[in-house]
């Protein structure tokens, strides 16, 4: 059960910390993962989260098909450039039994007429059925957003980061302007923001990523890409203004209010299980998961100390008054746009295949932030050994002071986690005004530094040392960050320092 | 927007309610739908509701992988036989684009050594994972639930009842001994019948499937059948036993207490989008969609009288501490396993673009429970115009008893759901003791015969009337019915009546 340390590497560590907390497995089918009873209640954390930010700011749930027909991506050269190539086609529409019925083959008289590639993503198909949707300024804005899986043929995988099948949120809008459009993807940053932030305590400086960086269709792209403890930065949120250029590949107008005809504009934006991947690199150490308490599947464990059920009955009737309680406690985290509050989730682990120390390790390992442990002493003396995982803190507390603790407690893990995810961040972020600066910090650091604007200076970064501008920061205003330099590289003149950074 | 009456066209009655309900449309690929936002709420609701049935019980969301590998296929014939013959058939990994890159194409060097099928069902990929997740008596019993997209190639769809992508949860169980396996299939149609009973207001009678319309691999299904109001049979619900088949096939042996190895017993079960036609070929009528406010996504919609933005601004000030008050509320509706309350959503319609009679029209279609409506009159004393959609009752209430109205009518209208669809269940289900009478009553109604328990004889009546066994009901224990008697067609000994249908 021993987890490889970061510094020996970074990469086992990852897998690792997956495999040991049970969050998910490579399987059977190449590049394809199982996502574990854990790394699910995790994802869902997230999603019921993100879920109700989004239905907060107008955004409504629908479903369109696994299925996009191979000539929709035939609409832009653009779109199988980014998208098309690596992605499971479908040819065939039946199977058959062989002659002696002892196995399965494709029947070759199922052939598709035109075949089906399984979505890498949706806007061709979605934009299709806009085109039904939208006839008048009336039904703008569209605010749709997707929970689907997609598939893209990835060569080299990693569970979570990297995987051909993947589950995703994705949100297509439609605007009547170009304006409308622009406010829709900045909004939609500052609520990922605020996910980020408030909820996985994580911090991040907003920002737009360079032209040559984007999306194919898109004009504009905003980003957060919050820094992993070896310095790399993931890229795991993007909003998209994608112009008009769906809505003309597949013929998308409406009716303005002065009755002229105008193509539609649009956004588009996506949150993927690759969050969850962020998340253990942000946070988790070298012995274990380490989970905010916002978005937590377990907050506290109980682990009686008994080896008869007749032990394990009486330690039951112990806590029970105690987890009647916490079932109605509720923690809230500071929000703009989350307007609920989070149950307490308490396990009482009353399995007695099961032995306290292999109980004790997999909780720790699953980074469960309050474990109490109760036996015949604690029982006699009205208490429990109560453990904060984030803190090493272990103390015997009376069971009456006990709930009030466990609340401040999980308040004090989120913040300090987010404090100190946003100390290391800033530590570890340098400006920088040489080119020979830029090599010797970009290993594990964020680099601030100024640079001509062109394609070519920042392929030619690339090669050489193989770090990208990330992105182009904005200002407390929301506006690019303006101060005149010269580029590190040509010595061409510059507007702005970029972030440039390594990335997975 | 008119719609068909049923007794018109029952089929063209269903699919104008879908249509102008704006809950699904198909899509340009064949057999696939999309899910429009009204549908995928009411979609979302069900699903809220059971996940938190399912975790009650014990259960836990996992996710596979989206193609099963052909092979797996092959393990059992009867397999192929049920689920892998119309199936979506995964070839290629790869497009590319044509020679002068204006279209792209099936990459023919970017062949799968073996194919892929979109997952028909989940039992092979799943029991393959299991076999590396159980090795002891420790490790059961193992409670899985996927939420998941499957395809069936199918030939003739529609909407909701039978379309090629259909998304749904299945439950995948693995037990120690074919008790514990049998009691999880019965203990979980027990939660079926909750959900259906207490949150979709229908009646149904619990019931075990005859053996020769099991699902292939089952040695008992469970399974409930609510009456549609054409008095046919939705078969929508499920729960098999499904012996020690899977674990057979993929070799999942696990360590007794005894330390001898056993095959390990297997449940499964799912409820699909099914679950939407169910309920409106249930509860709709003539005129709108008729939905139980346990599951309705809008319970409350509040259309002001307004056409400037002046108006409309004075209307919100006037209702917005109703709004906030309602915010507050929240609906119990009792059952064993749903141990949350359900929000009342409130919608206050300020868009401008569309007219009063508009909004009425489209809210009432969609089968909005409560109407309120606020104009200049309402405004200056100091109440509403309330229309409650099920019974027709429409009047003035002043601001200060509106919510404790809203509440019993919620309530109520709940209520009258469920024992209007007990009434007509029950009002046209007959026992008949002769094949005349059979053949005279099958028609609309469910009939309650003796036959003799043969294959041949439930396939003689199947082939001459078109109906077919449905199941074999419970007695109030839960245990099989037993009334001697003699069956109908073959005049043969039988031991009980069982429920003659017409289906879907």
């Amino acid at each position: 059960m021993a987890i490889t340390p970061q510094h020996t590497d970074y990469s086992t560590w990852y897998l690792d910390i997956v495999a040991q907390a049970w969050l998910a497995e490579h399987s059977a089918v190449r590049g394809c993962m199982v996502i574990k009873p854990y790394g699910y209640a995790l994802r869902d954390n997230m999603r019921i989260i993100l879920d109700r930010m989004f239905k907060n700011t107008g955004h409504k749930n629908a479903y369109f098909p696994l299925f996009i027909p191979k000539s929709y991506l035939s609409k832009e050269a653009q779109h199988v450039e980014w998208f098309a190539k690596e992605c499971a086609v479908v040819t065939h529409y039946r199977l058959r039994a062989n002659e002696d019925n002892t196995w399965v083959e494709v029947d070759p008289d199922a052939k598709l007429e035109e075949e089906l590639v399984v979505r890498p993503t949706s806007e061709t198909i979605i934009w299709h059925t806009y085109k039904n949707w939208i006839q008048s300024h009336r039904d703008l804005p569209l605010l749709i957003n997707q929970r689907a899986n997609v598939v893209r043929w990835e060569l080299r995988t990693r569970l979570f980061l990297r995987t051909a099948e993947f589950l995703r949120q994705e949100w297509h809008t439609a605007h009547a302007t170009a304006q409308d459009a622009i406010e829709e993807s900045r909004r939609m940053l500052d609520v990922y923001y605020d996910f980020v932030h408030n909820f996985l305590g994580m911090y991040a400086i907003l920002w737009e990523k360079p032209a040559h960086e984007r999306f194919a269709w898109a004009e504009a792209t905003y980003t957060l890409e919050p820094m992993m403890q070896d310095g790399k930065a993931l890229q795991a949120w993007t909003s998209h203004f994608l112009w008009q250029n769906f809505a003309k590949a597949f013929d998308v107008m409406y009716t303005t209010e002065n009755n002229t005809k105008e193509y539609v504009w649009a956004t588009s934006r996506w949150v993927s299980t690759r969050m969850i991947w962020g998340l253990i690199m942000a946070h988790s150490d070298d012995k274990w998961l380490v989970l905010p308490p916002a978005i937590a599947p377990l907050h506290i464990v109980i682990i009686p100390i008994a080896k008869t059920q007749e032990d394990m009955d009486s330690v039951r009737e112990y806590v029970q008054p105690l987890l009647d309680l916490i079932k109605k406690e509720s923690l809230t985290f500071y929000s703009k746009y989350f307007d609920k509050t989070i149950d307490i989730e308490c396990l009482f682990d009353d399995n007695l295949h099961h032995g306290f120390g292999r109980k004790a390790t997999q909780y720790e390992l699953q980074g469960v932030p309050i474990r109490l442990v109760v036996g015949k002493k604690e029982m006699e003396s009205w208490c429990v050994e109560m453990n904060i995982r984030r803190s090493w803190e272990k103390k015997h507390m009376e069971m009456d002071k006990l709930l009030a603790y466990i609340d401040k407690a999980l308040y004090k893990i989120q913040n300090d986690m987010c404090t100190k995810h946003k100390t290391f961040s800033q530590q570890n972020t340098i400006k920088v005004d040489s080119y020979e600066d830029l090599k010797a910090w970009i290993e594990k650091w964020f680099v601030l530094a100024h640079r001509d604007g062109t394609k070519e200076t920042a392929e030619k970064i690339q090669t050489e040392i193989w770090a990208t501008i990330r992105c182009l920061p904005f200002d407390e205003a929301g506006d690019l960050k303006q101060e005149i330099g010269t580029c590190v590289y040509s010595w061409k003149p510059s507007q702005r320092r970029v972030v440039f950074a390594k990335s997975y």
